[in-house]
């Protein structure tokens, strides 16, 4: 018996008491061949329903379990995927989905580890080998590790990565934030607004800000000033210091408190680009708790495309990266890699929109996409 | 080698090509014992912070990775648990956290298995036996299983199921939904308001529910508007059928259509309990799009507590059932089973609270919660 000692009973609860069934037992009880039950425990198509039926009733009355780490070394597959990410925003929450959704069709579970962006946790997780005894593949979208660290752990697996941060070698999807961040803030300026402020700007010059604050969070921030910069500059607006706030972390509270700080100034903005949703359902309750308006007083841009943005009230004007689109891609450069693909990595792009809405137009309503990146 | 055959590297992509690395290769790169480099892959504590970065260099070096399988076999640990639940509830999601959290710091990870309700799926996730290979332990949120396809399952493994559907013989968290129902409808009535309508009400009777729909959602429902009944009664007021609306999710969408309905009889409502926090979403966007105010015309409470209900405009009144206790109570429970007790399976209630706030009062700010359960 290779594969571990047998326990003794009375030391273990029940589920414990680990006999070490083999297919050869499973194939004597359904009275089948040992090569049929494992075509049906490793999902083979070739095995007739009935068939199928009889390995199964054996494989659950012996409680056959399939000694995973073999198996992967014997097919080079174990079907699952890790999806890697934050998930206290909403904007991973759904991504997610399309993630889940797009592997399923293509016959892959997916577990999702959730880091929160902690860049301790995500350390953790990449530094637990047994993981890639577990995974085929990862889809990562890191907020907390430096480059170096995911350069130290790619190339023992697959790996795609989602967002801002790119790593030399590995296989990337994201879209263009510098030029949505552009749209975003043109759509304010189109609208007659002049004091445009942004929360969510960068702490820090990067140099600090890889060790007190999150390298990947920095490079998207970092990416949308460059795109509200650009768009101001364009219209002939200066760029105010004072109306560009960094934030903490991208969560409601944090988009309250700087939209508070930017109330208190002498001269408020007229107009708010937030760098996630989020942010921007917090600025809208800073607005309306002081009995101003929006839009009419300050109009608000959220980004990401979230479904509580399109039911806030008023609903929010964001930029929608298309996730199904962004998953559809990380899923099946994935798969390509899990089955053997060695081509160059590749840097892919997913489209955007900008969807216009209450908070900037006052007026109610999903608006069909103006604009597309 | 009795752990696989080593795959020739030609075939395969460099991932793939696996020498099979074993603790005595890395003991004798490293300088050290097996014994030692064993409790550095375990964890173990006693080893001085020198030797343990040595070990985790041979490691790196060697590219090792644990066979999980045997490991479990050998030390019935694999210090993973999975969740197994929706996520396209806000309300899953943060519990998801708690959960996440509560584990992390008894030294267990978690990786979640997102079903969304889908009985198809969760079915999948129980039948893949290969799970209780990787996994010490389960906690379940099921929405879409029969007691019947659970009760095969459990037992085999140590779970804690969440909410409202019991199963003989499992550990099990919830709180009772039926009392803080009454106590959201109470509010209401405390209010003034008479023609008080219930968003998310059973669609039919269980016998039928169990086909069409999912059971523990059925559970969850039915038990809310027994609650919601309850109020009623006491106060002295009628249950009017056409003011109990059923969904067929319970997402905002779903919220929205069915205040719609409610605002097109010939006498609609003045309050509405929503069954969760989406819901109530859902149905504040349908008032305000009417012209109509939340609370002056309809009043709203919610379920679930969510953040999003505490930056919605208005905030909304909900009941808060206590996520940080629940998770607490299940994952105790769970690593209880996971190291062996065998005691009787218990069921646990967490606390609950009424929170109220502008979608109810007309007043902004969270106020204390004015009753707990």
């Amino acid at each position: 018996m290779p594969r571990g000692k047998t326990l003794s009973r009375s030391r273990l609860p029940i589920w414990r008491w680990t006999v070490v069934v083999t297919q050869r037992d499973v194939a004597r009880l359904a009275g089948v061949s040992v090569r049929t039950v494992s075509n049906v425990v490793n999902n083979f198509a070739y095995v007739s329903e009935e068939t199928r039926a009889q390995v199964q009733r054996a494989l659950e009355e012996l409680d056959y379990r399939p000694n995973l780490a073999a198996r992967s070394l014997n097919r080079g597959r174990s079907n699952l995927l890790a999806l890697v990410l934050p998930l206290d925003v909403p904007y991973f929450t759904e991504l997610a989905a399309h993630v889940v959704d797009q592997a399923e069709e293509r016959g892959y579970t997916v577990l999702i580890d959730r880091t929160e962006g902690v860049a301790e946790r995500e350390r953790q997780i990449i530094m637990r080998r047994d993981r890639s005894a577990i995974f085929d593949g990862f889809i990562l979208s890191p907020l907390g590790l430096t480059e170096d660290e995911l350069r130290r752990w790619v190339g023992k697996c697959p790996v795609v990565m989602l967002g801002e941060m790119q790593v030399e070698g590995v296989d990337h999807v994201a879209i263009d934030d510098t030029a949505a961040a552009r749209c975003a803030t043109a759509h304010l300026i189109s609208l007659g607004r002049t004091r445009i402020a942004a929360i969510g700007v960068p702490h820090r010059p990067l140099a600090e800000a890889a060790e007190v604050a999150s390298v990947a969070r920095w490079e998207t921030s970092a990416h949308r000033s460059a795109g509200y910069g650009q768009a101001l500059a364009e219209a002939g607006l200066p760029v105010r210091p004072e109306l560009a706030v960094p934030v903490r972390r991208y969560q409601r509270e944090d988009g309250r408190r700087a939209m508070e700080r930017l109330l208190d100034l002498a001269e408020p903005p007229d107009a708010v680009f937030c760098y996630n949703d989020l942010l921007a359902v917090g600025a809208v309750r800073a607005v309306l708790s002081r009995g101003l308006r929006v839009p009419q007083d300050v109009a608000v841009v959220g980004f990401d495309g979230i479904e509580e943005g399109r039911f806030a009230n008023p609903a929010l004007t964001t930029i929608a990266p298309d996730k199904a689109r962004i998953a559809e891609l990380a899923v099946a450069r994935l798969l390509e890699r899990v089955e053997g693909d060695q081509s160059p990595p590749a840097q892919m792009e997913a489209p955007w929109s900008l969807v216009v809405d209450a908070s900037s137009t006052g007026v109610p309503g999903q608006a069909a996409p103006e604009v597309r990146g």
